[in-house]
């Protein structure tokens, strides 16, 4: 059957084992050729094929809720439901998501892009269930990165206690988006290495006989013995968590997997459903990766494995600036250290984490933890710096507050992926964490506009006795060394050509965007590089805001809470009598697209900057 | 020896068993009598006695490091560091902090106020002392519900990693608050019940045998054996995170607690020291407590147990008024549940749990999986309310965001103990909530001044298709039964007498007060009840901001992204020209106190706002 022929599962539950197999061979190639071109998650989708097909084959979506954490690993779930033909629009502006989204199929009862969030949500489903005197299964498919979360074991806490009827899905394959660590690891590894999972018990057999494919895995069924509670319950760490547990079971095994999930169809109370995949499955180069290159890839060269788009020579990522600084400033202060949440490689700390073995620390998908961590380092006398996403550092909102900030420890925060992030989406832009860190006393927030900057800010940062958070975006920006200086609160500012009529605040890379376009185009404003969210440049600020003309605060962030707030709240205490012009994002989530699409549709895109600035001249 | 000439630790290294044990008695009667004039947190602080001492008379703070998760358990620790004659002043404005205070004494290294972070803080520091190439034990102190928290679990995941030198002494009184919940209260269970740990390994001889105390231990014991990895590891939940265990132990024990402590001086790796306390330990009324009413208590008369204060006749805490009012709408909407993280007592929540226990959800010390579960019964049809204090609310901000508004769920959040708490200080005023969650679109953040508002709301935001947070304060208020109405984004404005020559807009409690207070003083005011943050009432702000009249915004919350931040940013946005005479509390964390105290500190009482009107008035 083409892939592009399903409409639902349905068109799925007549096939034969040998159909199925070849439906796996097939959407494996589709997968690589169709993310080839778009972009994507690739290895997690890869690693979950014969899975996902065992899952439509056996439960009855979208009655039985199938729900995938973190949800980059749905694509597969979202050619079983009908939308292979909409995958060339993946994760593009108004196309098919990264994730599972429920306004796009009823098939998606759950969405989420923030790891750790499904045995929460599949929990909410079971008891709404329950209380409905309704009968389905609940389904989570979560990753053991994922399980290792506190978030996830907060979960497992209450699962176990109530012991609803679900079905976990633990999809094992060694990995976060690099290799996982701790001790849960340990636990997962002893799992991984036990007595494999072989037969079931016997009342199976009913189970397996109706449908045509049961029959030929009962055909091939030797020793039919109750292996389910008996198999590593109570000595793993599941069992702790008061949860049955089936497995290891080869997560590529077709027959294998639905044999289980068969089995377990009118399973009572929660059970863990141990399958070990591969990330990357069928595609040489994904297998291979140990890093995370193949987890989330831009569009590449199928056959060669190569990137299509290449980083402009002289150029590196925001992450690599940042992290070659931080590098440079550890090799001469041995009290740097350096921290991430599970994100060693999108944070660009590979290199660190081989200069500075003893002082780099991983501490999984576990944000709230990783922040308190660093404080105690910092309450120690060492310098950490963590780095972690805008919308990740989320997760640890009291940590940056009860415990850095309140107690004023210098930790370095180091706020990858601020602002629009693009195609994954909502549940990705890193657009809050202004507003929300703003009201925090003691916490100095500041954002770069280049890499010559980023090394002054982070040179600041070192030296300050207060926790300083430093923000910077996805993208590439020119690697340049140069020794500038930006003290504590202080901003900058430039008149392109002639006598202002016109002042823009700004701030990041926009601000030598602006620049070199009214430079270009002979527009006689002034750039003010806000480089500080707190404390403000007070003292440009009133040299600014007391002259009459007309001031626009340019915000690729929330308009709620952002600078131009900040600046506001100042006028008004200071009894200005001021307006700004405000552009930024107004009250609502951001969809997915690329960032260029989605200033435009925001009105936050430089030619909206300059129509308005147009407008204002034109006027004067 | 009597407490108050314990200058340090040092001092009760000297004494015999007999008078170690006759120090814990006096410790007993000394809290007890004192707490009982001061309030604070008794049933913890009597269950620990025992092994705050055996920990002083074993290690060597400030050298080694002993942190308190929570914190509120540390009055023991407190008068054996040279704090007793201070006591008199526990929790009050300028006096001895309830929980560990690094300015405090160099034997607080830590500092918190919300559970779980001492697991993260101890690694942070023990890491730091091994690359500093130094050597100590650190010694976090936790309990059974903090170490069932997420974020405890995400540092365990770490430590049973990282394998660094750390006691962790597991305080099991088998209680958070109130009883604990879910299944690692089961695995706990399996532990509190396994063969008593008895004697130690052979080498502990030697460690023993330097002391006086460790003589007449050793006198007495028979059957020396290797009881340390021996006992449960392995097949305890502490040894599927890799980490050794010993214990059960009596923590009323002096003798065995000495000795087990002794032993483990010098051990390698981290070991969990599982010591089984009794709450409320030689205090008859706390011991017997199951519902969490002795955790913290106001003054009370020592011999009845009976509270001082009564709450006057007619009135009840704001908690009750929600949690009655939740009760009601629950009687005709068979879709209510309530959710509470831990805290099934404070938010007064018995009730409603007794009434509808198939609807009435504790989650343990878990907000973020709390508040994710939520969002997933309102997106199943569920009508949550989740109970939460403003201050823990803190660790769900992600889940908020992420989750619940992102998906635009109907979850009502009750956002308990909101503005200045009092005398447990910094860490738990609910003073960052609005200014947290005003950036976050889909969510409505309201607060009623009165009992029947409340009921509005409450009735508004049950009736709602999306998030609505209704935050309430700590403290005591009139339980009326009026019907009146808070149509969705309505405030109100009442003239106290005559035409208003000043117009003061605040909310909560504040409305009535300060329209009591001007009518009495005939002060020609006009008082608006700005019940909504979000949405504004644009239509009242309009009529008020046109009006030559001050516009006072009197706020009991962070002023920096607070309601006259919003209003600010109206007010900017619709051109208008005017200034707000802005009262609320500045960039800085607020210390311990009463309410009363702390208000008049940081110049937001009633009287302060009233000279500020009378300077206006003065000026018209």
């Amino acid at each position: 059957m083409h892939i592009y022929d399903i409409r639902n599962p349905q068109d799925i539950k007549h096939l034969t084992m040998e159909e199925l197999e070849a439906l796996a061979q097939e959407i494996r190639e589709f997968l690589i050729e169709s993310i080839a071109k778009t972009g994507g998650h690739l290895s997690s989708n890869l690693g979950i094929v014969e899975l996902t097909i065992a899952l439509h084959y056996v439960f009855d979506a979208p009655r039985d809720r199938i729900l995938f954490d973190v949800g980059h690993q749905s694509y597969v779930h979202k050619i079983l439901t009908g939308r292979a033909g909409r995958f060339s629009t993946l994760r593009q502006y108004k196309g098919l998501s990264g994730f599972q989204k429920r306004y796009e199929s009823e098939y998606d009862c759950w969405e989420a892009g923030h790891s750790s969030t499904s045995l929460s949500a599949a929990l909410g489903m079971a008891i709404a269930r329950d209380l409905n005197g309704e009968d389905y299964q609940v389904i989570p498919v979560i990753g053991d990165g994922a399980m290792a979360s506190g978030m996830s074991m907060e979960a497992l806490n209450q699962i176990g206690g109530e012991q609803r009827n679900m079905i976990i899905l633990f999809n094992d394959n060694s990995m976060s988006i690099s290799r996982n660590v701790g001790a849960m690891d340990v636990a997962f590894t002893k799992l991984r290495t036990s007595r494999p999972y072989t037969t079931l018990k016997s009342d199976l057999e009913q189970g397996l006989s109706g449908t045509k494919v049961g029959r030929s895995v009962l055909k091939g069924m030797k020793n039919v013995k109750n292996a389910i509670k008996d198999n590593v319950v109570n000595t793993s760490i599941f069992g702790e968590f008061n949860l049955d547990y089936i497995g290891p079971i080869n997560g590529h095994d077709l027959p294998a997997l639905i044999k289980v999930l068969q089995s377990l169809k009118h399973h009572r109370g929660p059970i863990v459903v141990h399958v070990l995949t591969k990330k990357g499955k069928g595609y040489p180069y994904a297998e291979n990766d140990k890093d995370g290159k193949w987890h989330g890839v831009s569009q590449f060269d199928p056959a060669s494995g190569q990137p299509l788009a290449r980083v402009p020579a002289g150029h590196c990522s925001w992450s690599e600036v940042i992290s070659r600084i931080v590098c440079d400033l550890a090799r001469n202060d041995r009290d740097i250290i350096a921290i991430t949440p599970a994100m060693k490689s999108g944070s660009k700390l590979d290199n660190f984490a081989r200069e500075f073995p003893n002082r780099f620390f991983d501490c999984g998908i576990a944000e709230e933890h990783a922040a308190t961590f660093a404080a105690a380092l910092a309450a120690s006398g060492k310098r950490p710096f963590l780095s972690v996403y805008s919308s990740f550092l989320q997760r640890a909102y009291d940590s940056v507050n009860h415990d850095i900030a309140r107690m004023d420890l210098p930790v370095v925060i180091g706020i990858d992926r601020c602002g629009l992030v693009g195609e994954d989406g909502a549940t990705h832009h890193g657009v809050f964490d202004i507003s929300m860190l703003h009201a925090i006393p003691n916490l100095i927030l500041s954002q770069p506009k280049d890499a010559d900057e980023a090394r002054a800010l982070l040179q600041e940062a070192f030296a300050q006795e207060h926790p300083f958070c430093i923000r910077y975006p996805r993208g590439n920006v020119p690697y340049t060394k140069g020794e500038v200086q930006a003290p504590l609160g202080t901003w900058e500012r430039w008149c392109t050509d002639g006598d202002p009529k016109v002042c823009v605040i700004t701030y990041g890379g926009d601000v030598d965007r602006i620049r070199e376009k009214a430079l270009a185009n002979h527009f006689a404003i002034e750039v003010v590089n806000a480089r500080y969210f707190k404390p403000l440049d007070e003292k440009m600020l009133d040299q600014i805001l007391y002259r009459p003309i007309p001031i626009i605060l340019y915000e690729s962030d929330m308009l709620d809470g952002g600078l131009s707030s900040a600046i506001l709240q100042y006028i008004n205490d200071h009894q200005i009598d001021r307006h700004l012009i405000r552009m930024g994002i107004g009250d609502h989530f951001v969809e997915q697209g690329s960032i260029a699409q989605l200033r435009k549709a925001e009105h936050i895109d430089i030619n909206s900057l300059f129509s308005t600035i147009e407008e204002l001249l034109a006027c004067d």
